[in-house]
């Protein structure tokens, strides 16, 4: 993470919260793998000999415990990068374009959690089907919610779906402001465009204190639907969840690079364009 | 323009659109020159000895028109660019990162138009109120709307907000999406993470034409809302508007360079962190 680097003092704000992010993007790899490890029988893992249910359940429930307290870290390390720079959270120059097109409030939406459960949900539950037809077992994963567990899920997705749109109409007030006094008026009285001024300064600080704040607020939401989410599933869902989640964001991330490569773009495509980049 | 360039085949989409963005920005400018030199009496442009007050106002409407249908030229460059790389638009290199942090579907919110009159209007009507009683003339200006004026525009921000939220709205479904099938599904069977398949390429392209779609249609938004106000204005009235939000863009535009400058980023700040950029 990023307040444990050496050289912090000499570095810029950008180049910690890049760092950050690389540090996050790591620690996910391997979250993933200790995940995927205890869901995966073959790994001998999950299924110790011996090992009863409830210390295996509880083996699952310390490693989501784990994994959310993981976010928790990031989402407090990069808070405090973004008092410092908040615009380049809107849209990173370390993210790709794909994942930057996909942002609400430099950072998932919440609701895709609850949309990533019923999604798994229903590409199990055909199979689980069968095995259970089959075998008499099931599984007790993601397949297997029960009639209460979608009913709770259900609920929590209309609340986190309001309380999107709830800061997601506060972000448009806060950008339209800027078309308001006093940018607006100091802009138009300018003899020459872009001049600065204290006042402009001024304004475009309290600007960015009101974006860190949103920042802060969106990434409360995100972390209180996952914690609600897991509470709502069983461990081993919640372990099954979090693979899901965690593959689902690393692939974003690597199938962005690769496209970003494919179109010439990422970092070598932020060249000046053929011409000269002057603006006259 | 970038269909004007002789170098289109050897150039990247990128490196297009970066030119594009580049080319638009230049004839901002100068459009606002001419539209600056219309509206101050001293330049000598405006009230020209003999010139009718007709006339004057028939240059006011063909400036207005000239300057909307290069808005439109550029949106129809861009719309095509899009089409071969949408992602970028959403969170553009060759913007600031302060320009980037105000961005609703790729360019401005439609509402901050209308925003824009009522802050200018504000601004005005006092200065104007003096002038009336000390000199019994009014500047026709957007100090000068008329209560008929101000109710067509009240009108217009509460269409232009619901056709804001509506797309917004558009957007999020398609941001979520990438949550369900197949996307979510391919993710999790993956052996390695972020693996290509077929299935996942073609997935990608559908949602980058879907977003493609949204973007043409937030930009029909945002010069219907143009077109629709200035029918509300006078073209002096509209000439005056115009003026200002050019200025407030092409300041932003200046603000943000500085700002990212100050932050260490831009371009130079493109650069991996300070530690090797590797994730492993």
């Amino acid at each position: 993470m990023a307040d444990q680097d050496g050289d912090h003092e000499s570095s810029s704000s950008h180049d910690r919260s890049h760092t950050c992010f690389r540090d996050w993007i790591n620690l996910q790899k391997s979250d993933l793998d200790q995940l995927v490890k205890l869901l995966n029988p073959e790994s001998g893992v999950e299924e110790e000999e011996g090992a009863s249910s409830s210390s295996s359940s509880n083996k699952h429930f310390e490693l989501c415990a784990k994994t959310v307290s993981h976010f928790e870290d990031y989402m407090r390390n990069r808070a405090e990068l973004a008092r410092e720079d908040i615009s380049i959270y809107f849209a990173p120059s370390w993210c790709t374009t794909l994942e930057n097109s996909l942002l609400w409030i430099a950072g998932c939406r919440p609701s895709m959690f609850i949309r990533l459960v019923y999604a798994l949900c229903g590409s199990e539950m055909e199979r689980n089907l069968s095995q259970f037809l089959l075998q008499g077992t099931s599984n007790g994963l993601l397949g297997d919610l029960s009639a209460g567990q979608l009913s709770s899920v259900n609920m929590l997705q209309l609340k986190t779906v309001r309380e999107e749109e709830k800061l997601t109409s506060r972000l448009a007030t806060l950008q339209e402001d800027i078309a308001d006094q006093p940018l607006a008026v100091i802009a138009r009285g300018a003899t020459q465009v872009g001049e600065t001024s204290e006042e402009a300064d001024k304004a475009l600080d309290d600007h960015e204190r009101s974006m860190a704040n949103i920042l802060e607020e969106a990434d409360k939401i995100r972390l209180k639907t996952l914690k609600e989410l897991l509470g709502i599933l069983t461990p081993k869902q919640g372990v099954d969840f979090l693979v899901a989640s965690k593959k689902l964001h690393l692939s974003l991330h690597e199938w962005g690079k690769k496209r970003d490569r494919l179109h010439g773009r990422h970092r070598d495509a932020r060249k000046p364009p053929p011409q000269s980049d002057e603006e006259s």
